[in-house]
């Protein structure tokens, strides 16, 4: 037995994304049923509504920045009832049992897991379509409860760009007095900029953009480097312990390396590829530098950093959208032209 | 006022080394005067007399693993007297008070240490020359002592091949059930098995060349994988908590990326320059690795090493040589025809 719902579709690589109405499952015993009230739109959402990474399943509802209100819940369920206020991520299943999924790190599970859309329901073999739609149904074991007083629109994309961010700070170790840079200042960056911050940690943006210093200082960054400048550049040297680097495309990253402390890490989180032009090994070995990657989050520090948010009274800079205009929202994403995440206003679906 | 030692010394990147009598400074008030007794033969000792890396000055006396007895000793030194077996590494000095060196880190110098040869004493601005000498003066915080019982020869490598694979096994924590992988079996990655083993930990090797897997198991490896092999390499995905590569050259890190574990790193030790083919980050983003670089070791962690390596037994496989024999040792070297590491007995020196 399936429900029917209302979403917004890529039906093939090329054509703009289009109301599509689709078969969700029923309620098993611990999912919880989802009325979407707003979806952030991740460059990841175009990226395979294009296919650009390759292995696109039509037709796709993209969105894995989910907020929305709880309609039921299965009998197994105890943790939520109708009428909370929840988010699903990237994530809406893994294999539970691997010892990545023991530690809480879902996001590594071994066997994979179940992406919220673009991917197949590990138990009816069903397609998963996320938030670009007006309900979901999701294992309880993946929906977290968004604090009381926490804005909804602006809570949306702390369930992929913050969780992004979130995670290798945390892992990392950043905390008061840590030196933090983040490497551009989009979506995933301006949200690493607001929980380095909040972390107490003292943070440099690098930008290749001159103009962004009053916008990166009103988000908690205390230094603006431009890095195409090099009298810049060698006056940040040996200084940071993390830098967090959200672009996400090909860039070079040897001018980062030396503005490394010793023993400090370079982690990739936006961009999938090669290192070109090649990395130099010399400043990694001279002063034990890392370069290193990491991915989302898991479910339990995805709470806890909904739980910071909430304590902290953080959420994401968004423009809210009605879905009607979301190809128009991935031309301007193209651009870079949005203050810095757009959002859907799911309630907009209702318009046609 | 100095003293006159005889060594051998490069004239020029281009003859073969020769005799050679210099000048080392008198002692000064914190200084060991150490008798050289044997002098490890180090790739990097080839590469400087040969200008491989450029900068390098003549005439040169290489040599950075030096064991030897103490002559006498300084006004202010306490920790040693005449007839103390001491050791050298790769370094005789540093700034002393930047935060690396606090925290026991000469080798991060944020000044760059003072190197055993090749460089010039902070104090009297004097060329520093190496172990390939009947004597060396050396401050007492950069000396060493070395475990009564331990044989002399097979410790000479442990100054530097020793330090340089142990203090990465060290940092990144192997202990009883670690998983570590060794790539390349030389001077360093015989001792980085030798230590795995010893730390209790799972050892593997990754070799090139079939038939070193009867080596390998007498050093302590528990399994040779062929890197080579595509099926093998399949058969250890994600297996390892740490891989230290002791490659000397350019080689591709790709596939030893999928063999790492979630949080897994791949330090480099041996090999300064470009990482060509490049590297694709997908494998660190998706489980969170690093590729991470590492030189040689402080001196509290060498002395640690050295009193583990006492306590286990743990030296150095050397062939033996005269001086006279080194110009053929470096053509050697250069073709991996050594197990695992040439040591000159400097009592040859006295031959001519």
């Amino acid at each position: 037995m399936t429900i029917k719902v209302l979403g917004y579709a890529a039906k093939s690589p090329t054509v703009p994304l289009a109301p599509y109405q689709f078969d969700r499952r029923a309620t098993r015993t611990d999912d919880v049923e989802i009325e979407i009230l707003y979806c952030g739109v991740c460059h990841s959402d175009l990226h395979q509504a294009r296919n650009d990474w390759g292995g696109s399943v039509y037709p796709m509802v993209p969105g894995h920045e989910i907020i929305g209100r709880v309609l039921s819940v299965g009998s197994k369920v105890t943790r939520f009832k109708a009428g909370d206020r929840v988010g699903v991520g990237c994530m809406v299943d893994s294999c539970r049992h691997c010892s990545a999924c023991k530690r809480g790190l879902e996001q590594y599970c071994e066997q994979l897991p179940t992406y919220t859309y673009n991917a197949v329901d590990r138990h009816d073999g069903m397609s998963t379509q996320g938030g670009y739609s007006e309900k979901i149904i999701v294992s309880d074991a993946f929906v977290v409860k968004i604090p009381d007083g926490l804005d909804l629109k602006g809570a949306a994309p702390l369930l992929c760009a913050g969780i992004t961010t979130w995670s290798p700070l945390v892992h990392w170790k950043v905390r008061k007095s840590s030196k933090v840079a983040v490497i551009g200042l989009g979506g995933l960056g301006h949200m690493a900029i607001k929980f380095a911050k909040a972390l107490g940690a003292d943070v440099t943006l690098f930008t290749r953009t001159p103009g962004k210093e009053a916008d990166a200082k009103r988000l908690g960054a205390d230094k603006i480097v431009l890095s195409t400048n090099a009298e810049q550049m060698s006056g940040v040297a040996n200084q940071f312990d993390l830098i967090i680097d959200t672009v996400p495309s090909i860039h070079d990253l040897n001018p980062y390396l030396p503005t490394l402390s010793l023993d400090g890490t370079l982690v990739l989180v936006g961009y999938l590829g090669g290192l070109e032009p090649v990395l130099n090994t010399v400043p990694l070995i001279l002063a034990r530098k890392s370069v290193a990657g990491s991915v989302i989050g898991g479910i339990a520090e995805t709470q806890e950093m909904l739980d910071f948010c909430g304590k902290h009274g953080i959420t994401s800079d968004v423009e809210v959208i009605p879905i009607q205009n979301i190809n128009d929202a991935y031309e301007r994403m193209l651009k870079s032209d949005v203050k810095y995440r757009f959002v859907i206003d799911i309630a907009s679906l209702k318009n046609g």
